[in-house]
Protein backbone atom coordinates (compact mmCIF):
# COMPACT_ATOMS: atom_id res chain seq x y z
CA UNK A 1 0.00 0.00 0.00
CA UNK A 2 0.98 3.60 -0.32
CA UNK A 3 1.54 5.23 3.01
CA UNK A 4 1.14 8.77 3.34
CA UNK A 5 4.34 11.24 5.20
CA UNK A 6 3.69 11.82 8.73
CA UNK A 7 3.73 15.41 7.32
CA UNK A 8 1.39 14.99 4.48
CA UNK A 9 -1.31 13.39 7.00
CA UNK A 10 -0.50 16.86 9.60
CA UNK A 11 -1.02 18.96 6.77
CA UNK A 12 -4.32 17.86 5.75
CA UNK A 13 -5.25 17.93 9.36
CA UNK A 14 -3.94 21.33 10.13
CA UNK A 15 -5.61 22.66 6.69
CA UNK A 16 -9.44 21.47 7.66
CA UNK A 17 -11.44 23.36 10.07
CA UNK A 18 -15.28 23.64 11.11
CA UNK A 19 -16.11 25.77 7.86
CA UNK A 20 -18.42 28.26 8.61
CA UNK A 21 -19.12 29.70 5.27
CA UNK A 22 -19.59 27.41 2.35
CA UNK A 23 -19.36 28.62 -1.52
CA UNK A 24 -23.29 27.71 -2.37
CA UNK A 25 -22.03 27.54 -5.54
CA UNK A 26 -19.31 25.01 -5.40
CA UNK A 27 -20.37 21.10 -5.56
CA UNK A 28 -18.69 17.91 -4.42
CA UNK A 29 -17.55 15.96 -7.77
CA UNK A 30 -19.22 12.89 -8.16
CA UNK A 31 -16.11 10.79 -7.76
CA UNK A 32 -15.28 12.31 -4.61
CA UNK A 33 -18.62 12.23 -3.51
CA UNK A 34 -18.38 8.29 -3.93
CA UNK A 35 -15.11 8.21 -2.01
CA UNK A 36 -16.89 10.26 1.36
CA UNK A 37 -19.97 7.54 0.62
CA UNK A 38 -17.03 4.56 0.50
CA UNK A 39 -15.80 5.85 3.30
CA UNK A 40 -18.68 6.00 5.57
CA UNK A 41 -19.81 2.80 4.53
CA UNK A 42 -16.00 1.40 5.38
CA UNK A 43 -16.19 2.74 8.58
CA UNK A 44 -15.80 0.16 11.30
CA UNK A 45 -18.43 -0.36 14.26
CA UNK A 46 -18.92 -2.26 17.21
CA UNK A 47 -19.00 -6.19 15.88
CA UNK A 48 -19.37 -4.33 12.41
CA UNK A 49 -23.23 -3.85 13.21
CA UNK A 50 -23.40 -0.20 11.93
CA UNK A 51 -26.30 0.19 13.70
CA UNK A 52 -26.81 4.13 12.23
CA UNK A 53 -28.09 5.41 8.86
CA UNK A 54 -26.63 8.67 7.30
CA UNK A 55 -29.32 10.60 5.12
CA UNK A 56 -28.36 12.70 2.66
CA UNK A 57 -31.01 16.07 2.29
CA UNK A 58 -30.73 17.24 -1.13
CA UNK A 59 -34.14 18.57 -1.52
CA UNK A 60 -33.32 22.36 -0.88
CA UNK A 61 -37.24 22.86 0.95
CA UNK A 62 -36.08 20.09 3.27
CA UNK A 63 -32.67 21.91 3.91
CA UNK A 64 -34.47 25.22 4.53
CA UNK A 65 -37.14 23.62 6.67
CA UNK A 66 -33.77 22.22 8.89
CA UNK A 67 -32.45 25.65 9.28
CA UNK A 68 -34.67 26.70 12.14
CA UNK A 69 -33.64 23.73 13.52
CA UNK A 70 -30.27 24.46 13.43
CA UNK A 71 -29.75 27.53 15.13
CA UNK A 72 -29.74 29.52 11.80
CA UNK A 73 -26.26 28.00 11.05
CA UNK A 74 -26.64 28.54 7.05
CA UNK A 75 -23.97 25.89 6.43
CA UNK A 76 -27.06 23.76 6.37
CA UNK A 77 -28.55 24.95 3.17
CA UNK A 78 -25.35 26.66 1.43
CA UNK A 79 -23.02 23.58 1.71
CA UNK A 80 -22.74 20.97 -1.17
CA UNK A 81 -23.99 18.50 0.94
CA UNK A 82 -25.97 18.02 4.23
CA UNK A 83 -25.41 14.75 5.57
CA UNK A 84 -27.58 13.64 8.83
CA UNK A 85 -26.52 10.64 11.07
CA UNK A 86 -29.51 8.92 12.52
CA UNK A 87 -28.60 6.12 15.23
CA UNK A 88 -30.51 2.86 15.97
CA UNK A 89 -32.69 3.85 19.67
CA UNK A 90 -32.20 0.04 20.02
CA UNK A 91 -31.28 -3.27 19.18
CA UNK A 92 -33.40 -6.29 17.99
CA UNK A 93 -32.69 -9.78 16.55
CA UNK A 94 -33.95 -8.36 13.16
CA UNK A 95 -30.74 -5.99 13.15
CA UNK A 96 -28.63 -8.61 14.24
CA UNK A 97 -30.17 -11.21 11.79
CA UNK A 98 -29.25 -8.61 8.71
CA UNK A 99 -25.83 -8.71 9.62
CA UNK A 100 -25.28 -12.37 10.12
CA UNK A 101 -27.19 -12.32 6.68
CA UNK A 102 -24.62 -10.12 5.42
CA UNK A 103 -21.51 -12.00 6.51
CA UNK A 104 -22.81 -15.82 5.25
CA UNK A 105 -23.20 -13.50 2.05
CA UNK A 106 -19.89 -11.77 1.50
CA UNK A 107 -18.12 -14.19 3.58
CA UNK A 108 -19.78 -17.70 1.50
CA UNK A 109 -20.57 -19.42 4.52
CA UNK A 110 -23.79 -21.32 5.70
CA UNK A 111 -25.95 -18.78 8.49
CA UNK A 112 -26.05 -21.84 11.22
CA UNK A 113 -22.16 -21.47 11.08
CA UNK A 114 -22.47 -18.13 12.39
CA UNK A 115 -24.98 -18.88 15.34
CA UNK A 116 -22.34 -18.64 18.63
CA UNK A 117 -21.52 -15.15 17.13
CA UNK A 118 -25.14 -14.12 17.02
CA UNK A 119 -25.82 -15.62 20.35
CA UNK A 120 -22.87 -13.43 21.42
CA UNK A 121 -24.20 -10.38 19.46
CA UNK A 122 -27.82 -10.77 20.79
CA UNK A 123 -26.45 -11.69 24.46
CA UNK A 124 -24.86 -8.38 24.02
CA UNK A 125 -26.34 -5.81 22.57
CA UNK A 126 -30.32 -7.22 22.37
CA UNK A 127 -31.02 -8.45 25.51
CA UNK A 128 -27.78 -8.32 27.34
CA UNK A 129 -25.24 -5.40 29.08
CA UNK A 130 -25.52 -3.17 26.27
CA UNK A 131 -29.08 -3.60 25.45
CA UNK A 132 -29.63 -0.69 28.40
CA UNK A 133 -27.70 2.01 26.41
CA UNK A 134 -27.80 0.27 22.88
CA UNK A 135 -28.84 3.87 21.76
CA UNK A 136 -25.78 5.88 22.98
CA UNK A 137 -23.86 2.75 22.24
CA UNK A 138 -25.56 3.05 17.94
CA UNK A 139 -24.66 6.81 18.55
CA UNK A 140 -20.94 6.26 19.44
CA UNK A 141 -20.54 4.32 16.47
CA UNK A 142 -22.04 6.73 14.38
CA UNK A 143 -19.47 9.03 15.95
CA UNK A 144 -16.80 6.99 14.68
CA UNK A 145 -17.86 7.10 11.23
CA UNK A 146 -18.15 11.05 11.91
CA UNK A 147 -14.38 11.08 12.50
CA UNK A 148 -13.40 9.25 9.99
CA UNK A 149 -15.17 10.96 7.31
CA UNK A 150 -13.87 14.41 8.68
CA UNK A 151 -10.33 12.84 8.19
CA UNK A 152 -11.06 11.36 4.92
CA UNK A 153 -12.91 14.99 3.50
CA UNK A 154 -9.58 16.82 4.70
CA UNK A 155 -7.41 14.68 2.98
CA UNK A 156 -9.18 15.23 -0.40
CA UNK A 157 -9.76 19.03 0.36
CA UNK A 158 -13.45 19.14 1.10
CA UNK A 159 -14.07 21.41 3.76
CA UNK A 160 -16.35 20.03 6.59
CA UNK A 161 -18.50 21.29 9.56
CA UNK A 162 -19.57 18.52 12.19
CA UNK A 163 -22.82 19.78 13.32
CA UNK A 164 -24.04 19.05 17.14
CA UNK A 165 -25.95 22.26 17.18
CA UNK A 166 -29.22 21.35 15.50
CA UNK A 167 -32.54 19.78 17.76
CA UNK A 168 -32.43 15.99 17.18
CA UNK A 169 -36.49 15.63 17.36
CA UNK A 170 -37.49 19.20 14.87
CA UNK A 171 -34.92 16.92 12.64
CA UNK A 172 -36.82 13.87 13.31
CA UNK A 173 -40.04 14.97 12.20
CA UNK A 174 -38.63 16.88 8.96
CA UNK A 175 -36.72 13.73 7.88
CA UNK A 176 -39.69 11.28 8.94
CA UNK A 177 -37.68 9.42 11.52
CA UNK A 178 -40.00 9.47 13.60
CA UNK A 179 -40.89 5.98 14.68
CA UNK A 180 -38.76 4.26 12.73
CA UNK A 181 -36.67 3.23 15.38
CA UNK A 182 -33.67 5.70 14.35
CA UNK A 183 -33.01 9.11 15.43
CA UNK A 184 -30.80 11.75 14.62
CA UNK A 185 -27.73 12.36 16.53
CA UNK A 186 -25.27 14.63 14.64
CA UNK A 187 -24.74 16.42 11.20
CA UNK A 188 -21.99 16.74 9.18
CA UNK A 189 -21.79 19.37 6.08
CA UNK A 190 -19.46 19.08 3.35
CA UNK A 191 -18.42 21.53 -0.03
CA UNK A 192 -15.99 23.88 -0.28
CA UNK A 193 -15.08 27.10 2.03
CA UNK A 194 -15.82 30.68 1.00
CA UNK A 195 -12.51 32.41 0.56
CA UNK A 196 -14.54 35.43 2.84
CA UNK A 197 -14.81 32.92 5.83
CA UNK A 198 -12.68 34.56 8.46
CA UNK A 199 -12.63 31.17 10.79
CA UNK A 200 -10.22 29.78 7.75
CA UNK A 201 -7.32 31.75 8.76
CA UNK A 202 -7.67 31.75 12.65
CA UNK A 203 -4.86 29.91 14.50
CA UNK A 204 -6.76 26.52 15.56
CA UNK A 205 -6.95 26.17 19.52
CA UNK A 206 -5.94 22.57 21.25
CA UNK A 207 -4.78 21.86 24.48
CA UNK A 208 -1.04 21.04 23.81
CA UNK A 209 -0.30 17.09 23.46
CA UNK A 210 1.40 17.71 26.98
CA UNK A 211 -2.35 18.23 28.50
CA UNK A 212 -4.07 15.96 26.42
CA UNK A 213 -2.09 12.97 26.36
CA UNK A 214 -0.14 11.24 29.23
CA UNK A 215 2.12 8.28 29.04
CA UNK A 216 1.62 5.94 31.85
CA UNK B 1 -2.46 21.54 0.26
CA UNK B 2 -1.80 18.07 -1.55
CA UNK B 3 -4.96 16.03 -1.85
CA UNK B 4 -5.16 12.23 -1.66
CA UNK B 5 -6.54 10.66 -5.01
CA UNK B 6 -10.26 8.96 -4.01
CA UNK B 7 -8.54 5.64 -4.70
CA UNK B 8 -5.42 6.36 -2.92
CA UNK B 9 -7.83 7.29 0.26
CA UNK B 10 -10.25 4.11 -0.08
CA UNK B 11 -6.73 1.65 -0.51
CA UNK B 12 -6.46 2.90 2.84
CA UNK B 13 -9.62 2.02 4.10
CA UNK B 14 -9.81 -1.44 2.77
CA UNK B 15 -6.44 -2.42 3.94
CA UNK B 16 -7.13 -1.52 7.65
CA UNK B 17 -9.18 -3.80 9.78
CA UNK B 18 -9.72 -4.55 13.04
CA UNK B 19 -5.99 -6.17 13.70
CA UNK B 20 -6.33 -9.25 16.03
CA UNK B 21 -3.12 -10.73 16.56
CA UNK B 22 -0.52 -7.74 16.79
CA UNK B 23 3.61 -8.49 16.09
CA UNK B 24 4.66 -7.69 19.53
CA UNK B 25 8.53 -7.01 18.22
CA UNK B 26 7.59 -4.38 15.98
CA UNK B 27 6.97 -0.39 17.53
CA UNK B 28 5.87 2.38 15.79
CA UNK B 29 8.25 4.25 14.76
CA UNK B 30 8.66 7.84 17.22
CA UNK B 31 8.38 10.12 14.21
CA UNK B 32 5.08 7.71 13.20
CA UNK B 33 3.68 7.86 16.69
CA UNK B 34 4.57 11.80 16.59
CA UNK B 35 2.35 11.95 13.86
CA UNK B 36 -0.39 10.12 15.77
CA UNK B 37 -0.21 11.75 18.38
CA UNK B 38 -0.55 15.21 16.71
CA UNK B 39 -3.40 13.85 15.02
CA UNK B 40 -5.54 13.03 18.41
CA UNK B 41 -4.19 16.78 19.06
CA UNK B 42 -5.93 18.45 16.15
CA UNK B 43 -9.08 16.25 16.08
CA UNK B 44 -12.60 18.24 16.13
CA UNK B 45 -14.35 18.44 19.03
CA UNK B 46 -17.39 20.37 20.67
CA UNK B 47 -16.80 23.65 20.68
CA UNK B 48 -13.21 22.65 20.95
CA UNK B 49 -13.00 21.95 24.70
CA UNK B 50 -11.74 18.63 24.34
CA UNK B 51 -13.34 17.06 26.84
CA UNK B 52 -11.19 13.94 27.03
CA UNK B 53 -7.55 12.72 27.86
CA UNK B 54 -5.72 9.70 26.21
CA UNK B 55 -3.53 7.91 28.08
CA UNK B 56 -1.10 5.52 26.42
CA UNK B 57 0.11 2.98 28.54
CA UNK B 58 3.39 1.85 28.24
CA UNK B 59 4.27 -0.13 31.24
CA UNK B 60 4.69 -4.14 30.81
CA UNK B 61 3.19 -4.77 34.18
CA UNK B 62 0.39 -2.01 34.07
CA UNK B 63 -0.59 -3.87 30.57
CA UNK B 64 -0.98 -7.33 31.74
CA UNK B 65 -3.49 -6.16 34.82
CA UNK B 66 -5.70 -4.63 31.83
CA UNK B 67 -5.88 -8.37 30.13
CA UNK B 68 -8.01 -9.92 32.19
CA UNK B 69 -10.02 -6.29 32.31
CA UNK B 70 -10.18 -6.51 28.14
CA UNK B 71 -11.73 -10.49 27.83
CA UNK B 72 -8.29 -11.84 27.36
CA UNK B 73 -7.92 -9.68 24.03
CA UNK B 74 -3.79 -10.01 23.34
CA UNK B 75 -3.98 -6.81 21.30
CA UNK B 76 -3.68 -5.18 24.77
CA UNK B 77 -0.52 -6.67 25.61
CA UNK B 78 1.07 -6.90 22.07
CA UNK B 79 0.90 -4.38 20.32
CA UNK B 80 3.22 -1.61 19.72
CA UNK B 81 0.70 0.92 21.35
CA UNK B 82 -2.11 1.21 23.96
CA UNK B 83 -4.42 3.82 24.23
CA UNK B 84 -7.13 4.28 26.25
CA UNK B 85 -9.78 7.65 26.09
CA UNK B 86 -10.86 8.97 28.82
CA UNK B 87 -13.78 11.35 28.91
CA UNK B 88 -14.68 13.68 31.62
CA UNK B 89 -18.06 12.49 33.66
CA UNK B 90 -19.71 15.94 33.78
CA UNK B 91 -18.17 19.84 32.92
CA UNK B 92 -17.21 22.78 35.23
CA UNK B 93 -16.39 25.70 34.73
CA UNK B 94 -12.59 25.33 35.63
CA UNK B 95 -12.99 23.23 32.08
CA UNK B 96 -14.65 25.77 30.44
CA UNK B 97 -11.90 28.75 31.93
CA UNK B 98 -9.40 26.58 31.06
CA UNK B 99 -10.00 26.20 27.45
CA UNK B 100 -10.95 30.02 27.44
CA UNK B 101 -7.52 31.07 28.98
CA UNK B 102 -6.14 28.30 26.07
CA UNK B 103 -8.11 30.40 22.97
CA UNK B 104 -6.81 33.92 24.59
CA UNK B 105 -3.28 32.73 24.76
CA UNK B 106 -3.16 30.77 20.92
CA UNK B 107 -5.09 33.40 19.57
CA UNK B 108 -3.33 36.80 21.70
CA UNK B 109 -6.82 37.90 22.73
CA UNK B 110 -7.92 39.18 26.18
CA UNK B 111 -9.76 36.83 28.42
CA UNK B 112 -12.78 39.19 28.99
CA UNK B 113 -12.89 39.53 24.99
CA UNK B 114 -14.40 35.82 25.05
CA UNK B 115 -17.02 36.21 27.88
CA UNK B 116 -19.98 35.42 25.89
CA UNK B 117 -18.60 32.75 24.40
CA UNK B 118 -17.61 31.27 28.03
CA UNK B 119 -21.03 32.21 28.51
CA UNK B 120 -22.77 30.49 26.30
CA UNK B 121 -20.25 27.04 27.00
CA UNK B 122 -21.13 27.12 30.99
CA UNK B 123 -25.17 27.74 29.62
CA UNK B 124 -25.32 24.51 27.68
CA UNK B 125 -22.80 21.88 29.04
CA UNK B 126 -22.17 23.12 32.66
CA UNK B 127 -25.56 24.75 33.79
CA UNK B 128 -27.64 24.09 30.68
CA UNK B 129 -29.40 21.31 28.40
CA UNK B 130 -26.18 19.27 27.33
CA UNK B 131 -25.11 18.87 31.81
CA UNK B 132 -27.17 16.54 32.45
CA UNK B 133 -25.63 14.36 29.51
CA UNK B 134 -22.59 15.88 30.52
CA UNK B 135 -21.17 12.26 30.18
CA UNK B 136 -22.53 10.72 27.23
CA UNK B 137 -21.28 14.08 25.27
CA UNK B 138 -17.84 13.83 26.28
CA UNK B 139 -17.47 10.32 25.34
CA UNK B 140 -19.11 11.27 22.06
CA UNK B 141 -16.36 13.46 21.26
CA UNK B 142 -13.50 10.41 22.22
CA UNK B 143 -15.14 8.93 19.25
CA UNK B 144 -14.18 11.64 16.97
CA UNK B 145 -11.16 11.19 17.87
CA UNK B 146 -11.09 7.36 17.39
CA UNK B 147 -12.39 7.59 14.32
CA UNK B 148 -10.03 10.43 13.31
CA UNK B 149 -7.16 8.13 14.73
CA UNK B 150 -7.92 5.03 12.79
CA UNK B 151 -8.67 6.67 9.76
CA UNK B 152 -5.10 8.12 10.54
CA UNK B 153 -2.92 4.93 11.21
CA UNK B 154 -4.61 3.53 8.18
CA UNK B 155 -2.90 6.06 5.80
CA UNK B 156 0.09 5.62 7.80
CA UNK B 157 0.09 2.27 7.38
CA UNK B 158 -0.22 1.34 10.77
CA UNK B 159 -2.37 -1.40 12.17
CA UNK B 160 -5.09 -0.63 14.74
CA UNK B 161 -8.17 -1.93 16.77
CA UNK B 162 -10.38 -0.17 18.56
CA UNK B 163 -11.44 -2.16 21.97
CA UNK B 164 -14.66 -1.35 23.45
CA UNK B 165 -14.88 -5.11 24.56
CA UNK B 166 -12.98 -3.84 28.46
CA UNK B 167 -14.52 -3.32 31.74
CA UNK B 168 -14.54 0.58 32.09
CA UNK B 169 -14.39 0.56 36.07
CA UNK B 170 -11.81 -1.87 35.78
CA UNK B 171 -9.73 0.23 33.66
CA UNK B 172 -10.86 2.94 36.18
CA UNK B 173 -8.94 0.98 38.78
CA UNK B 174 -5.91 0.13 37.13
CA UNK B 175 -4.71 3.10 35.73
CA UNK B 176 -5.96 5.63 38.55
CA UNK B 177 -9.07 7.03 37.19
CA UNK B 178 -11.08 6.55 39.95
CA UNK B 179 -12.06 9.89 41.19
CA UNK B 180 -10.15 12.13 38.34
CA UNK B 181 -13.61 13.31 36.79
CA UNK B 182 -12.26 10.63 33.53
CA UNK B 183 -13.74 7.49 33.12
CA UNK B 184 -12.70 4.96 30.31
CA UNK B 185 -14.92 5.07 27.45
CA UNK B 186 -12.96 3.32 24.77
CA UNK B 187 -9.47 2.08 23.73
CA UNK B 188 -7.30 1.73 20.57
CA UNK B 189 -4.62 -0.38 20.02
CA UNK B 190 -1.88 0.33 17.40
CA UNK B 191 0.98 -1.46 15.67
CA UNK B 192 1.67 -3.92 13.00
CA UNK B 193 -0.29 -7.34 11.99
CA UNK B 194 1.61 -10.57 12.32
CA UNK B 195 1.35 -12.41 8.89
CA UNK B 196 -0.74 -15.34 10.56
CA UNK B 197 -3.49 -12.91 11.61
CA UNK B 198 -6.28 -14.68 9.38
CA UNK B 199 -8.59 -11.52 10.12
CA UNK B 200 -6.57 -9.66 7.41
CA UNK B 201 -7.41 -11.84 4.13
CA UNK B 202 -10.76 -12.10 4.99
CA UNK B 203 -13.38 -10.14 3.04
CA UNK B 204 -14.53 -7.06 4.80
CA UNK B 205 -18.33 -7.47 5.57
CA UNK B 206 -20.41 -3.75 5.32
CA UNK B 207 -23.94 -2.88 4.19
CA UNK B 208 -24.01 -1.76 0.92
CA UNK B 209 -24.67 1.87 0.51
CA UNK B 210 -28.28 2.02 -0.79
CA UNK B 211 -28.44 0.18 2.87
CA UNK B 212 -26.34 3.02 4.95
CA UNK B 213 -26.97 5.78 2.64
CA UNK B 214 -30.13 7.32 1.85
CA UNK B 215 -30.78 10.51 -0.40
CA UNK B 216 -33.58 12.56 0.68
Amino acid sequence: MNTLSPSQLLEALQWRYATKVFDPQKKIPAATWEALSQSLVLSPSSYGLQPYRILVVGNATTRQQLLPHSWGQRQVVDASHLLVFAARTSMTEAEIDAFVNRIAEVRGIAISALADYRGMMIGDVVQGPRSAVAGEWAARQAYIALGNLLTSAALLGVDACPMEGLIPQEYDKVLGLSGTGYVTVVAATLGYRMAADKYASLPKVRFPVSHLIKSV
